[in-house]
């Protein structure tokens, strides 16, 4: 059983992984394009599950996951070098939605 | 101050909102479509604070913010529709660089 | 009626508007960074048109025209700077696609 | 020596290639999916040859031009099957540039 840790935490946890080395982070310009990279290849399995062409194989589910934490990892990182608290940024966007557009999708009736 | 929160708080938050909703998630091609479309967001404010032809107002930042929060949202989505734990996901990501990817990087001396 | 134009003609045409200007070509690494945000934009028109919440109004056709044009110019102008031919490398993945790929798809019978 | 072909010829050979299959082209929001996954492997290429951790081997000149290949393709077949001339909507582009947008650029002096 895995302790649930708070999104900061793990942001710090990156931080804390990516400066042991050397070369730090990225510039932001090019863990840009490590998304791009990331994006691609969680496109490509979303692809093999959901596309025309499905793939035959039972590891789909599993890339699907690990292709999220790639992707997942990189934006962590996006985040750390531009000192944004990722939770804040969610909750603003799920404050936005719940005012702004808070009448865009039908609410379900009981 | 805000209460930090769990990734998994921070899951169901999302998930208790779609929910409300009768369209609920939208299929998981289409998560990927809005994820493409909220990265070439994050992209055009990248360039705006790092790129050749620099934008000159003092929002870039929040807009960064912004869009980092839109991303990581759609982000949620696809990985509650995919029944994946995000921090699972990420602590496989970190696993496999402190182990099989340990060499890549040149590790600070004391 | 316009003119049909060889692809080669219209990467000289995109050099000669670039080459005008001071600025020049920007550097691969941003000419990427506008390649996803003009991906982006086309995402969503396309999820416009072929989406869940489809958009009402009739000029979604003359938008995706219109993206894929502005997506054209920037895959143009990263060509130009790396010196590729386009058509060329379009050759090539049509003759790797009916050979090594040949029987990935299905052949229409008569 | 290769012959020069319009583009138009190109969006055409794209479509006899395709319309030999059953299969015929992938529905549009695939397409994307696909132009997504082929970004990522051209933003791979595109951080071997420009980014912080340099490939060290001489392929990868070639390996930007496959990829481009690879995702070109993909756009024609985008262009294909929502009935677009690429050619047309390039002008279009830059017309817009040479007329809206003139001003955004330095002209080189004499």
């Amino acid at each position: 059983m895995t302790e649930k840790k708070s999104l900061n935490e793990l942001q710090q946890t990156v931080d804390t992984y990516i400066n042991q080395y050397r070369e730090g982070y990225f510039p932001p310009m090019e863990l840009l394009a490590r998304l791009t990279e990331e994006l691609g290849e969680l496109s490509r399995e979303i692809q093999h599950k959901y596309g025309v062409k499905k793939k035959k194989d039972t590891e789909v589910e599993k890339e699907i996951a690990d292709e999220l934490g790639d992707f997942f990892f990189v934006l962590l990182c996006l985040a750390n070098v531009e000192g944004i608290d990722l939770q804040q940024s969610l909750e603003q966007v799920l404050h936005k939605y719940n005012t702004r557009d808070k009448d865009r999708w039908t609410v379900k009736e009981d």
